[in-house]
């Protein structure tokens, strides 16, 4: 992206003008739309250089770093609780976060649709500024494409980041073992809710929020709350839910998991909506929610800790770790019955993040 | 990208079968086709971990990262001498390069329309994952977002690289001064013209070829045939052309330039193509070329370099720097006129990477 001035043009229209195949051609155009709009919300010294890419310091000795992408094409692109610049810096920072790094760094592409309102590019971006200000990471590289009206849907934002892992620390999906403990970090199913809600024009007697928001401050109190080989797998539960995730990790892990259905936390309202749908909140998304397995002498500590951070006021320990050959996750209901909470099959919620 | 294999389902249709919603719906679909397609050609480590990112080593003591991301839209998807498989690793690979990195790992973000043909993405995974190991890199993670039918244009993808940038190399756009040589490692508007020719149904005595290629071998034998500080500049000129990437040097560096039409390379092909078109070969997109602004006493070197290499046998010095308080970019033409090289105004080519 760079950020090169080109120089006596008129400047964008930012209140009435619209994306143009120009802004996509590697011009003058394109320069303008970079410096007036990209550059000027997302501002830090790395975008100024005008390069082709940001040149950024190494991480400290012996941190190893952190690579992770995530495309965004959610639909609607505004939602109650953020839109899809905020949620593209979300989505990103927890994926690293969850892999136990410290977010640094995010590079943007943005492919645009011909016909796009510059205003409302604009209100994303900022949103995209003030989402990677309060995660503490920049957004220090970026691109933008123009597509023609009818071959995209307004904007997809793809968002890369890096983090530095520090040395000790490895929570990746295959370290469950029987005995550890399941903690969620609050309500789950509000992101995919909220989108659904807005999507099929539903009116509840109080609107849906998704819970989209940065987890890395969340992880980082986990890591100050017990030794970080306690901490076996760190998950954000997106696409697919809970119950999905869940999946992953004991296929990843080779175990099984019980969940106590009563524990698993969810608000009467995301539970309503999800009846009135025919939805299961275990599949539905979240994109401000972490999973955390740990091991059981440590489960109350982290918490503790969960509950005394602002995004885990409602943690909840929800199941267990299991020996289990066949790597089911099982569910003892509130009638004091079992089922199998089984892999998402199909398509639930598509164009949710 | 997960990389989790879900047990117990039928193995994808990779012969007639066709991209899902439910490939982007993060359950069981979406893990099969990260298995099955994605995870089969680009066969690594980091992806076999299946965890939400990728854990990297840190580059050696000294060097400081590079990252730079690219997202593909062209159109269309196949064309003479690559796809947009080869395309999206290539020019991330070259907008690392020209910053003087080495490149080391990419993140793919594939955004897919509902409805594609699962044999053509098949065909498309594998060309990046040929021009992958070509280049020396890994794609080390990725993400799968599916859209409806008609909200896409069969595949687009962002891709994001990390380079390591040895001490002393720091070829940014701002460091060209009076008195330097302008390089072209060979000649121009292939890329762009291949592309035309097709989406235009031209037809030609012979074929023009994408020159769709990983420039870091090339940029490496610079570093190897002069001093660090005597390469001032390095820049691939794709979007935009040659004018508008020396356009965008002038600014950053604060200087003018002096171009030789007669020296600069294009080919009888493309110079035909153009004039039936009404294009201009010096704001025609190029994908495998380099431009390189270096100080005179290693001119001779660097270009020798350049001829040595596979491709840069037809690298050519085009200019010089000037020192030009309004930054004007200028061309000597073949009759002994002057004109103007302006920044490419408005779309020429869209959809052209």
């Amino acid at each position: 992206m760079s950020t090169v001035k080109p120089g006596y043009a008129r400047p964008l229209d930012l209140r009435k003008g619209r994306v143009d195949l120009a802004f996509g051609a590697g011009g003058r155009a394109m320069a303008q739309l970079v410096t007036e709009l990209f550059a000027r919300a997302l501002a830090n010294d790395y975008l100024e250089r005008g390069d082709d890419g940001a040149v950024l310091p190494a991480p400290g000795p012996g941190e190893r770093l952190v690579m992770s992408t995530d495309g965004h094409v959610v639909s609607p692109l505004f939602f109650p609780g953020g839109n899809i610049g905020s949620l593209s810096v979300h989505g990103t920072v927890n994926d690293l976060a969850v892999m136990g790094a410290r977010p640094l760094y995010l590079a943007a592409g943005f492919i645009l649709e011909e016909g796009y309102p510059l205003a409302d590019l604009a209100r994303i971006v900022e949103s995209m500024a003030a989402a990677a200000r309060a995660a503490g990471v920049q957004v220090v590289t970026g691109d933008t494409k123009v597509v023609e009206q009818g071959k995209g849907d307004g904007v997809f934002i793809t968002t890369t980041g890096i983090g530095a892992l520090p040395a000790g620390r490895d929570p990746g999906g295959a370290r469950a073992r029987p005995g550890d403990v399941v903690l969620v970090s609050g309500r789950l199913g509000e992101h995919g809710m909220a989108i659904m809600a807005q999507r099929e024009s539903l009116a509840f007697d109080s609107e849906i929020v998704s819970d989209s928001a940065a987890l890395n401050g969340l992880v980082e109190a986990l890591y100050a709350a017990a030794p970080a080989d306690a901490i076996r797998v760190l998950r954000d539960p997106t696409r697919g839910g809970l119950a999905t995730t869940l999946n992953e990790i004991a296929a990843q892990s080779g175990v099984g998991m019980e969940l106590d259905e009563v524990a698993i936390p969810v608000s009467p309202q995301v539970r309503a909506a999800c009846e009135l749908l025919g939805l299961d909140p275990l599949y539905v998304a979240n994109e401000g929610k972490l999973v955390a397995l740990c091991a059981p002498e440590h489960a109350d500590a982290l918490l503790a800790a969960m509950r005394a951070h602002p995004l885990g006021s409602e943690a909840a320990r929800i199941g267990i770790i299991t020996a289990d050959p066949q790597h089911f996750v099982q569910l003892r209901t509130g009638v004091g019955g079992r089922r199998m909470v089984d892999w998402l099959a199909g398509e639930q919620l598509p164009r949710i993040c």
